[in-house]
Formats: structure tokens, sequence, C-alpha cells
């Protein structure tokens, strides 16, 4: 038998480098485009930056995973920047994600609001600096976000795979935006409605992370309601997993490892699965306790500390446990599903590397 | 004769009215769709308040006018629905552009991002309802960004038509955008060049408001690049005359009619055509007196009226000029333009409404 690696076409590896190169080539395009026009660099220079400080590709995998469950075998290019389309609008997302939670860093680097910020404390005061560089990443959101659609129509597609895609992304982009927006409207007060963080991650990383990159892979390959609903069936618990693990690891996690501090979620007050079955579960002193401190903009790290050890005992296990749910609902899905053998394994590997993820 | 009012299809205000059906009801749609899922219904009604607040629906209409300049005859629904998908556009761009001015009212209403944060003023202390307008204005911009999209692929245009309309929407997104980060770079640091002003108005205004809706129409019809290059003669110094106008409007204008304040731009600082070519003919007082006052934000209406004062006495007269020209060369390009009778009375009408305008 001879070696195999670098020919497998589920290939992680390879597929996120396609899908980088894919990235780069558009920006490249982009740049040299804004050059000859005369036009600042530093758009084109901040989007390229975000993209490839890092980020796991996790949605053009789950594109080019949802293609090969559909039966379309070998990935051609224009799937590729179809799944790349997926990474722009999610550096659109992150960028404005990162103003609204006030973020500092994202992949240990300053964040795109705080960079222009900074790069502008000499010439303006503080809050005229400030404001520019929310400003700035306002609009490097949106040139991300109306890239996403130039790179998706300008892939090569048939006019019959953009019609198909069309739905799901529209349903994406509607479903992200309402998770975000629901974010917001309960960040800072966080209750013990399991089922309103329940909610929050369906719209924000069930159906965005997990079903509408598989299920725009799939439709791209014309697949059918049969492909379709079973790929929904494997991603929906899987988004939840993925997400409660999130919110696991923004307390209990290693920001060596994760890039992501374990105070924020705190000192923000998001309202998390973990927050809600913590104050459902606590004794009174317990629950004044958090109350007085999760949400609270000058939480140190002590405070979290404090916070860290009432949701351990109050909460933790119990997330673990929707999380094992949610991965066992996922297992039975993939053994029944219509897919070939090989994307089978991929979307067990996916589903496997997420609920183990440390990072 | 028969009295033909209201079945002129370039009727101003049957577009107009048709435009806002085809809004109303996409929204509508939306609405219904996201109380069935439990969802909040605070970013319809956002958006929907915002749209029909005003807006002199200036892309729309010039959509359609392309249409018929390319001989589209009749305006079907799907040319409606595209064209109100640029006013949807437009309400994305205007949301993000209040919270990038510090804008606290449009439409004589509060701007998106102060009226959110005015709701959470009793819930959050003052800087945690400032952050809170903001994201949640940046989110309703943003489903505005997404919902436009949709508006357009829905609208029931043919595979063609689609991929006719995806370079021109491409061009103009990027444009605006570019627009858009261009004054944003320049704001509060105005000078004497009038080219860098000129190049701001040419992405913000004169392609993006004038140029690309036109051109969206036109390749609709299926117009060929001779109809198209005659549109941008007529359109870009009309655009240019559009915003030159308005930037004298802003100083000069009465917001009684406009409905804008005439200190906002010098408070901004704004670097416009009016204020580069007021400091190049300044004497080094009136230079100085403008340098100290310009883009100071505490800039009040006394400190407005002398900066009022210095521009009409070094730089009105000129901009005046400066529009009389672009109003000649949309004249000469009408002339000579290959559209019907109609359409051409039409963008005449609309060239003269703009020069003239005084709200």
């Amino acid at each position: 038998m001879t070696a195999t690696v670098g020919t497998n076409p589920l290939d992680r590896t390879v597929i996120r480098a396609r899908v980088d190169n894919a990235l780069y080539e558009f920006l490249e395009r982009k740049t040299r485009a804004g050059t000859a026009s005369g036009l600042p660099g530093d758009v084109t220079d901040a989007v390229r930056s975000f993209l490839f400080a890092g980020g796991k590709r996790i949605r053009p995998l789950l594109c080019a995973f949802g293609w090969h469950a559909a039966g379309g075998g070998e990935l051609p290019n224009e799937i590729i920047r179809a799944a790349a389309a997926l990474e722009m609008f999610h550096a659109a997302v992150l960028i404005h994600d990162d103003i609204i939670d006030n973020s500092d860093t994202r992949r240990d680097q300053p964040t795109v609001h705080r960079a222009a910020a900074d790069r502008n404390r000499t010439a303006r005061d503080a809050a005229a600096a400030d404001l520019f560089g929310t400003s700035a990443a306002i609009l490097i959101g949106d040139f991300a976000l109306v890239w996403s659609d130039e790179l998706l129509h300008t892939a090569g597609l048939s006019a019959e795979q953009l019609a198909a895609a069309a739905p799901v992304l529209d349903a994406m982009r509607s479903e992200v935006n309402y998770g975000q927006y629901l974010d917001l409207l309960t960040t800072g007060h966080p209750t013990a409605d399991l089922d309103q963080a329940l909610e929050i991650i369906r719209y924000k990383t069930a159906a965005y992370t997990v079903e509408r990159p598989l299920q725009l892979g799939a439709v791209l390959a014309g697949a059918g309601s049969d492909v379709c609903e079973a790929l929904s069936a494997y991603a929906r618990p899987l988004g939840e997993a993925f997400q409660l693990q999130d919110d696991l690891l923004g307390v209990f996690g290693d920001p060596a490892r994760t890039g992501k501090s374990i105070v924020d979620d705190l000192r923000e007050g998001k309202h998390t699965a973990l927050l809600a079955l913590a104050l459902r579960n606590a004794d009174a002193d317990q629950a004044a306790r958090l109350r007085g401190l999760v949400g609270n903009r000058r939480l140190d790290e002590r405070g979290a500390a404090i916070c860290r050890e009432i949701l351990a005992v109050t909460a933790r296990t119990e997330v673990e446990q929707l999380i094992r749910e949610r991965w066992l609902r996922v297992q039975r899905a993939l053994d029944k599903a219509p897919f070939p053998a090989a994307a089978i394994a991929a979307l067990r590997a996916t589903a496997d590397a997420i609920v183990a993820r440390a990072s």
C-alpha cells in the first residue's frame, strides 16, 4: 500500500491551504486594484492581517465536508472559493463583534478597532482616537462583508449553484446577526434562563458555524432534502456542543492555548448556559456573589477566580453533561447518515476534535 | 387628449410608492418570520422606522431611470425590488455612518445608535448605554446590509440579470466603503487639497449615489457599453455637483428645510471642497481662524457663524462655479445621449432638481 498523505480530498491541511490561497489571491487582487486607483492600502492590510493571524477555518472545512457528504467528490476551485467566502464573512462578523465586546485582543493581536485607535493616539485626543478606531473597524468589517459576497459570486459557480446557495446564505447571515443581537440584549443581565442561553447558541453557533456551512457545500453539490436533513441532524447538536465547550473554555480554559482571556466573558456578563445553570443551582450566597461579580466591567483576576470556583461547583458538570448528550446525538446522526464513508469519517473526526478540543 | 397623470412610467411619485411598498413588504415578511421564531421585533422596527422617516429614494429612482434609458420600458416588479435593494443598502451605510459621524439626529429623528443608547440609559451606566447603542446600530446596519442582498436576489430577476448586476453592485459597495474610509481618514484634518476632496466625492457620491444606480437599472435592461458610458458621462458630473451642493447646504442651508444641522460638518471638520478652497484662498488671519474652529468638537453656533462668514467670502462662489461647470457637462452629456426622449427628460429634471434644490 502506498502512502496517500496529501491526496485525500478530505485532508484538512490541504483544504485549509487551498482556502487560504483563495483568500490571499482575492485580497492581492483588491490591493492591486486599490493601489492602481491611489487608494490607501490599510483596508486590505487590515483584512489580510486579521485573516492570517489565525483561525481554524472551521466553516470552510465544514463547507468542503458538506460537499463531500452530498457526493460532490474532488473539490474544484470554485467550491474552495465559496468556502473561502464563508471565512471572509466570518472576519466581518468578528471584527464587528470585537467592537461590541469591547475586546482588546483577538488571536494574540490587538483587535482591528484597537489597532486603528492606537495608530491615531498621537494625532487625536483619547475619545477621538477611540471613535476613529471604532469607525475604521466598522468600515473594515463592512468591506469584509461585501467582499465575502463578491468572493462567492466571482467563484465561478454556475447560475444553478448560485441560486441554490442564496437561501442558505440568506438564512445564515440573518441567523448570526440575530444571535449577535440576542447576545447583546442579554449581556450584562445574565439570568437563570437556560432556554434563552440555548436559543442564542442555536442562532450564533449551531446554525452559523456548523449547519449552514455544511448545507452550503451540500447544495452546491446538488444535494436533496434527505442529505440536508441528515446534515442538520448532525450539525445542530454539534454546534451546541461546540458553543457550550467554548463557554467552558472562556472561563476554565488555558489562555496560552486558546489565545482567549478567561476573564472577558465574566467581565462582560455573557448570558451563557454555564451561567444560567449556575444561577439556577447556586445557593443564595453564591448567587449574590455571582451577580455582584459577573458583568462588572472592572472585574479583576481575583474576582474572576471566585466566579470560577462557584461556576465549577454549581454548573460545570452539568454543562459537560449537556455536551456529552449532544455528542451522542451527533454520533447517532452519523450512524444513519446517507453520506459516503469518507465524509462520515471526516465529520466524526470533526465532532471528536470539537468536543475534546482545549483551544 | 386624456390626462396621463399616474400612467407615466417615469413618474417619480409612482416609482417611490412602489419602491416603498417593496421595502415595506420585505420587512413585513421579516417581522412575521421573526415573530414566529420568537425573535425580538426591535430589529425590523428599527430598520422600518429608519427607512420610512424620510429619504428622497434617489438611488431607486435613478435605477428606474437607468432601466428606461436602456429602453427597458414599463417597470416590472422585479426591477422595483432591485431598486428597493439599493435603498436598503443605503440604510445600512447611513446607520453605520451616523455612528462614525457621532450624529444625534437624522431625518429629524434620533439616529439608530442614539435611540438604542437612550432606551438603555436606566438599565446601564452612561458608557455602557453608549456602547450598547453603538453595538445595536452596528448590528442593525449589518442586518440592512445582508437584507439588501436578499432583497436583490429574491427580486425575481433572471440568472442573466443577476449576473449582469453583480459587478455593478460589487463596484458600488467597495466604492462607497472606500469613500467613507477616505472621509474618515481626512475628517478633522481638512487641508487645502482640493483634488483629495474631489476624490472623496467621486467615491462617496458620484459613483455610489448616481452612476452605479443608473448602471444597475441599465444592465438589468440588457444595456450595452454605449448606454453605460453615456450614463457615466451624465452621472459623474451630476454626482459631483450633488455633493458640492450638499457641502454648501451643510454650512449655508436652512436646517428647517434640509433636516440637517449646519454646525455638524464644521464641528467634525469634514474635508470638503468648500473647506479646501477656503484654506487655499484665505489670508493668514482667516486661515488661522478656520483652523482653530473647524474640527473643534465643541464648536458652537457663534463659532460656526464665523466659519460661515469666512467660507462665504473665500470659497462659496468658487464652489458654486464648480457646480455650474458640472451642471453644463451634465447637459452636454444628455444632449448626445442615446436614450429614449422620456428618459432624457426625466434625467434632465433630476439634474435640475439636484442643482436647484434647497433641501
